[in-house]
């Protein structure tokens, strides 16, 4: 198993606001036991990892999958431009593994019913 | 029936952006039929109502309860301090209203589950 998943979050100057990613991203890593070798998050700016650092980490370790979840909520500048552009980038550098760029989490049709569900 | 239900967004500089989230609001309305007498939506920046505005509105249409959903993945100073002292500064303005801020999307347990699907 070469595969690695990576939540993108957009980052806060609030560094609770970070850990909170983190530690979804924890849990996220033991829901998903087994279909991935490695569950980390990374940061498009104000926190680290950075999105090339963590691709860049991944590589390293011998992942050759790497799928990509962005944590947001609606499809911005960040969603439709920052982040392919980033991707596109990595994946020209990394000829030999697969980037896997998934919709964002507000894009899921789930998500309504979620706030249905709050409301 | 005289609740109201406002989903909170960020807004974005991508009119597309906010469009999604008023195509959402649109289909929670749909999804939460009856329950609410009115299901709108309110900008923190960058777009159209303001959230000071659409609880205005949500008041002289003669809602005695708004409920405010922040659609937000994570607990940065927008949720923990810009939202709650607009909703307290309004709540002064409206005593007879009841202004109850719900917790942000990204708290909910559910969204774990979601995650896990989109992966």
């Amino acid at each position: 198993m070469n595969n690695a998943l990576l939540v993108i979050a957009h980052g806060s100057r609030l560094a609770s606001s970070n850990d909170e990613v983190r530690a979804l991203t924890e849990r996220l890593r033991e829901r998903t036991q087994g279909r991935y070798r490695t569950v980390s998050c990374a940061f498009l700016e104000l926190a680290e990892p950075s999105i090339p650092a963590a691709i860049d980490a991944a590589a390293a370790e011998g992942s050759t999958h790497i799928v990509l979840l962005p944590y947001f909520l609606a499809g911005g500048t960040h969603v439709s431009h920052h982040i392919p552009d980033i991707v596109s980038a990595k994946q020209r550098e990394h000829p030999d593994v697969r980037l896997e760029l998934k919709a964002y989490v507000g894009a899921s049709e789930s998500m309504l019913k979620l706030l249905e569900d709050l409301t």
